[in-house]
């Protein structure tokens, strides 16, 4: 059972599914092997809950611990609810819903979440969310009971667009922050994390750091355009590339654009675009996996007949190796002080983030990949450039992640879009590597 | 007399200075070669019409034609009108004064603006208002009749910062632009300049274009470093830069920073910092005078880990020779045509401003040059890299400038500054130039 209030569900309106019956006894005559997800059921719940907090033109806005959040969590609890689970919500709101195997072991875990940013896809996140439940569905109508619980989860603030950092409800379900201190973050709208999570009716009593499972696997859309571009169907996750975030504030002195010799000037916009420009000759010579973006420049002032006073931009480094990130970090710092120097200006750089890179489990990866070359899909070993809950998870568990295309690498925006078979394809094979790690013996 | 009215003045308040008597006859007693400005007098004006609008901190905001501008009007008017001089105001709200001369001949012309922008300094325009003023004032005072008459002018919407263009009321005073279409300009708060004018009482009744002048002299500070850096007093102005401004639309493709290779970006930010580093190249490579600024970058998103899908900048590009300024565009374009192409994005060029550079008249340039001289003041020829009222009258009339230094080259901005010695050097050097010019005979 859940520990928090699900909303009553009229039934007489929505008659199926209903409560399964899961089989008392083991179940050996279930070839579990040949057991294939329902597409149809995983896009109709992909859609659903794409329409929680849905989007003129498309997507969906669901800031964690919104209302529009409430409503998107409420509505796949009543779809765990309605398949048997047993509910728990921890006391920063992630909640995991479980169904019990042949044996008393630990679990292997599946999930992502379901919060977006403020103008999000339907797919990032939910379709991690959703396939897991419709793993367990699937592995539950066929009547096999696996030795191990299958468990799927939904972690509170991924995206950490509304409470920083991300990934915070991993972060203190692994026990790398309290809850006591994710409770006190206060929003980018002023509001504390708790009092959100009670003001919601997530704020639950299941302590963190939560369970250890066998296993966590992720399925994920990629964010990016690679498998796409290289017409492959599933993306073998080795790792989460390291992140480093930094704030560059430049100062210069602000000066007339007409009247101020080229020689006499200390213009910051120009310092900033040289960065920006070193930041992508670095980005191409240390090769990928090295990228390097510059995503934000604000002049102080910006206006067209005037060199401005200061440049305040963001360098986005982000590598898989942490030696590789640290020299690019350093060339960087190298190069700052030359530009600097050279054209008399000041810069002061602080560290907005700074995650090393995450290995995921050598048998997990393995094991996603056979599966995917067993179902005759094509595949592609990669990291990952964005941050996930996996990672996190890996800090405890063995983890993995199974990335499926994403049409033209869009995410984070309404346009973001995943085919269907696509979506289906990632769910076949996370419920086949679902399967197999939940007969492992302890 | 004025054709708009002037407020009430309470005399009781203020009993000095009275209304000056004009010697009715020649005044070959006096030696006009020795006059010298009141610099008292014209510091204590610039502080004064600097505290209408004025800011904390100094500086003053008086935006054309707002309530703070007709509070400025009113204050030169007032003084104007103690001094007895003639006065019109034209259909776009410029306001000359003039002292008769022994003959009724084309008068010599000085002026300049009161407008300010939002954050102006109490000199820009100001300086050349009061310092023609006082030149009046002096030669009254002086008994000293020139045969020709002396005006003094300020023109409305210098600075273009409410309503663009600027340099609007000099603009059509000399009949480059109809009244009629100046006053259907709208302003940034959405006000119709006609309007604006009849509501602040200054939509004057004097036709334009205006009268032709003998010749036409404005007093200005630099708003750069050169006279400062260099220890001259005095800017012997040879002509206006050309000026070509250009907003650049760069589109590309929004990307997620983490996911997305760097060899398949069209990063709008990147092409943007390219072009700038480009700019700074060019000017550096054309030499002086030519300069080039990127003074505004606008990113669409503007966020640390997303590539942005479009970048609006603009391009100041400027130099007193046309052919070369000519040559500076053409091969910014064809820098863009490159980087466009190399990374897959499009830029859309719009012209924003194109002015030519303007000659000031030889013999303007050379009385100006020869009398800061012959007071021991050091002098440089230099362009004036900011547009100003004197180049639409060298449309019309021999027209020439002064510059006083920018201690730092600090304009537009509340700590503009320039010395009152260097003020009152500028204005002894205007009042012996027009001295000079008002004996011509026709």
């Amino acid at each position: 059972m859940s520990d928090v209030s699900v909303p009553p569900i009229d039934r007489h309106d929505d008659p199926t599914p209903d409560r399964l019956t899961v089989p008392p006894t083991g179940s050996s005559d279930v070839d579990s092997a040949a057991l294939r997800i329902n597409g149809e059921r995983l896009t109709r719940r992909l859609s659903e809950l794409g329409e929680v907090g849905g989007l003129e033109g498309g997507g969906c806005a669901r800031l964690a611990l919104t209302d529009a959040d409430r409503d998107g969590r409420d509505l796949v609890i009543t779809w765990m609810t309605e398949l048997g689970l047993d509910l728990i919500t921890d006391t920063v709101g992630n909640v995991t819903a479980t169904l019990a195997g042949r044996e008393n072991l630990a679990p292997v875990m599946m999930g992502s979440h379901i919060d977006t940013v403020q103008t999000g896809g339907i797919y990032d996140g939910n379709l991690g969310v959703l396939a897991g439940l419709e793993v367990i569905e699937t592995v539950m109508r066929s009547g096999f009971v696996p030795r191990r619980p299958m468990a799927v989860a939904f972690f509170t603030d991924e995206e950490g667009a509304r409470f920083a950092p991300d990934m915070l409800g991993s972060l203190v379900y692994v026990g790398a922050m309290s809850a006591e201190e994710a409770h006190d973050i206060v929003s980018i709208d002023g509001a504390r994390l708790g009092d959100e999570l009670e003001r919601i009716g997530y704020l639950g009593s299941s302590p963190c750091p939560g369970l250890v499972p066998h296993a966590f696997i992720e399925l994920h859309i990629e964010q990016g355009p690679v498998l796409e571009r290289e017409g492959r169907d599933i993306g073998v996750v080795t790792g989460v590339q390291g992140i480093s975030w930094q704030r560059l504030v430049i100062t210069g002195q602000s000066a007339h654009a007409g009247t101020t010799p080229m020689e006499l000037r200390h213009d910051p916009a120009y310092v900033a675009s040289e960065i920006a420009v070193f930041v992508r000759r670095l980005a191409e010579e240390l090769g990928s996996p090295q990228v390097g973006t510059v995503g934000t420049f604000d002049l102080h002032p910006n206006l067209i007949n005037v060199v401005p006073a200061s440049v305040t931009m963001t360098v986005d480094l982000r590598n898989t190796n942490e030696e590789t990130l640290k020299q690019a970090e350093a060339r960087l710092v190298k190069f700052c002080d030359e530009v600097m120097e050279s054209e008399g200006v000041t810069i002061e750089a602080t560290s907005l983030a700074r995650f090393e890179p995450v290995d995921f489990h050598p048998e997990v990866i393995d094991r996603v990949e056979d599966e995917a070359k067993g179902q005759g899909l094509s595949t592609r070993r990669m990291p990952s450039g964005a941050g996930h809950d996996a990672q996190m998870l890996a800090r405890v568990s063995r983890a993995g992640m199974i990335f499926v295309p994403s049409v033209e690498g869009i995410s984070h925006n309404i346009n973001e879009f995943t085919k269907a078979s696509d979506n289906e394809n990632g769910a076949n094979v996370l419920l086949q590597v679902v399967l197999d790690l939940a007969e492992e013996k302890p």
